[in-house]
């Protein structure tokens, strides 16, 4: 007989579909909130709730944010002359830990992928090149995923912005810090000798 | 500056506290629930909400259950003559699903730990000395954990049940079922070895 009361199951099947979690880690998962403290469980099923009640897309970059327009847009210490193009909003609070980058930010909600029926409209692309026509924007850095994908909507929103006063550039490839020679992907190595730097 | 909105660094703290869950995973596991289906996120927590409203512990045998007695105590059409008797009573799952087993089984919530404070009286010992008095049980399977721990509270227990009735047993350890001699460990080797049976 299935011994794992209604509430385990319905919990375990939820847990399932989130990504990297198979069976075994869904259970391990509600093994621990099992024992947990209640009021752990709790919040972490409040947090759960209020976050598609508190946070929206910024209205102007599309950046994850609770204000509209997010604390970039409306910070006016930030250099606007410049915008970092991503593929997801999240992927920017990487960049911004570097703080090595102190302009705005435009995320595309995806890229390109005709295969999957996304076309230009199903991303911000029209958005963006509103702001880089109006807003005095003088460099875009498309940092889109160094994927076919990736490429492609880089590409094609250079198109795009040709014609305007805005310098188009990419981050460069190349072999990560600290990373050694030997295992880095042939694509990845291709392009590091390539983009190869006097010393 | 953090551009986390403070709702989803909320989520990733309690995330982080999961067992298993690093900051990439907890950041993997955020990024698909902000874009995931509101109403999937809303089930999960409400999956999470009902758990501990739901789900409490059999008064008899320690199962988790929604009713009490659990749906095994309750069972006329089971074995009540054997107990099986396991650490976490989420480990009954596993069992049952063998279909090798009929009997009743006994939740220690548990094993003994001296170092961490955990002494008999922390354990549900006594209830199922209490057991093996009353009902009319013969057999006693201790299928604690092959650890230190899970054998030291095996040998308690059983000598716990001296002077009763019933017959203690314990589910022999070995080489897993499709396992290769080499990859097993010494431990688990010398007891397969020891426990050899005759062809």
């Amino acid at each position: 007989m299935d011994l794992r009361p209604p509430a385990v199951r319905l919990l375990l099947e939820h847990l399932e579909r989130l990504p990297g979690v198979g069976p075994r880690t869904a259970r391990a998962l509600a093994e621990h909130l099992l024992t947990a403290e209640p009021g752990e469980v709790e919040a972490l099923a409040a947090s759960l709730d209020s976050l598609h009640q508190g946070v929206r897309l910024c209205s102007i970059c599309s950046l994850l944010t609770e204000t509209d327009p997010c604390p970039v847009c409306a910070d006016p210490e930030r250099d606007r002359a410049t915008i970092l193009v991503v593929e997801a909003p999240t992927t920017v609070w990487a960049v911004e830990e570097t703080r090595q980058y102190d302009g705005l930010y435009h995320a595309l909600l995806g890229h390109l992928s005709p295969l999957h029926g996304v076309g230009p409209g199903d991303l911000t692309i029209d958005a963006l090149v509103e702001r880089c026509r109006d807003d005095g924007v003088r460099e875009v850095i498309l940092a889109t995923d160094p994927t076919v994908e990736g490429e492609t909507t880089a590409v094609y929103i250079a198109k795009r912005l040709e014609g305007l006063a805005v310098e188009v550039s990419r981050p460069a490839s190349g072999i990560p810090v600290g990373g050694e020679l030997a295992s880095v992907d042939r694509l990845t190595l291709a392009q590091a000798l390539q983009s190869r730097r006097r010393v």
